[in-house]
């Protein structure tokens, strides 16, 4: 994984991937499937997203106020449908699905090292939490596999049916 | 355009594609795209959205309280660049690209009868449009075009690359 640039954090959530996202809290992590999520500000890259008050990920987000949100591939579908089909509550995802981590630099939560991307993001704003599940974050720091160069990122279209990112195509545009 | 589902709303919105906006004042109606949304609510179906303070649509926005979102596909990609590379301030997109538009059932916002999908929205909650440029946008009533099973949706990444939906992959969800 190679540090990137926050700059550059829109273009990897603007397409709408499918993301994990990662908490700890003690030693023990947990890790989540989400689709909810939004770009806010370039930079500081701000990001806002909803986690229902359902998830286990819930109470820990609110309490450590710090995750990583890390985008998955195609290769991962499995891991990825996995996760978002079991509970932290009475699972350690981790040890069930052989999902590998890593110590992330500035939180706490860990990376997804089989990602193409891992975000470290602490909670910056819990003004529509109660009101709609809806957390503001700021990433902190980026990484990227710079091996991947067209990322075939998923993209949930409900009750398991997946579209799977497509060619790429280049127009005239003045939009950043 | 066939009647479509509230309830389905949000397997349209979840993967993430480019959007096009559109509202009226008085008698003149105006369009621009967007990429910043999420799905905050199931049903009735909440949309946030980001749209700048700098964008024409922000103040008719704010004071109409009513807009259109449309979903275009691959087909519309070069409208798409070019209301994103314009402002309604001085330019009457719907002529200047020959953009078709019909007038919608709830809404004084035009429908955009090319796009696969169509949104008729109001604002509900405008807390964090001070701060981020937030909106929070119910979902009154939905249209979509029933001959398009694979919608070729636009994903943006960036400075006019964008990436176009591929194949459909499914999964044994539990997921909603």
């Amino acid at each position: 994984m190679r540090s990137f640039p926050l700059s550059k954090v829109y273009g990897l959530l603007e397409p709408g991937p499918v993301v994990m996202l990662t908490t700890a809290r003690g030693d023990k992590r947990n890790v989540m499937t989400m689709s909810w999520h939004t770009m806010l500000e370039f930079e500081p890259p701000l990001i806002g997203c909803v986690i229902s008050n359902r998830d286990y990920t819930f109470s820990i987000l609110k309490a450590t106020k710090e995750c990583v949100i890390a985008i998955p591939t195609v290769e991962l579908s499995k891991e990825v449908v996995q996760v978002g089909n079991s509970s932290g509550r009475d699972t350690d995802k981790f040890a069930a699905f052989s999902l590998s981590w890593k110590p992330a630099s500035l939180v706490k939560a860990p990376l997804l090292p089989h990602c193409y991307a891992n975000l470290e993001c602490k909670v910056v704003d819990t003004t529509l939490v109660n009101k709609y599940n809806f957390f503001v974050l700021e990433v902190k720091k980026a990484w990227i596999n710079p091996k991947i160069k067209h990322p075939k990122t998923l993209h949930h279209l409900g009750s398991g049916s997946f579209m799977v990112a497509g060619d790429t195509i280049r127009l005239p545009s003045k939009m950043k």
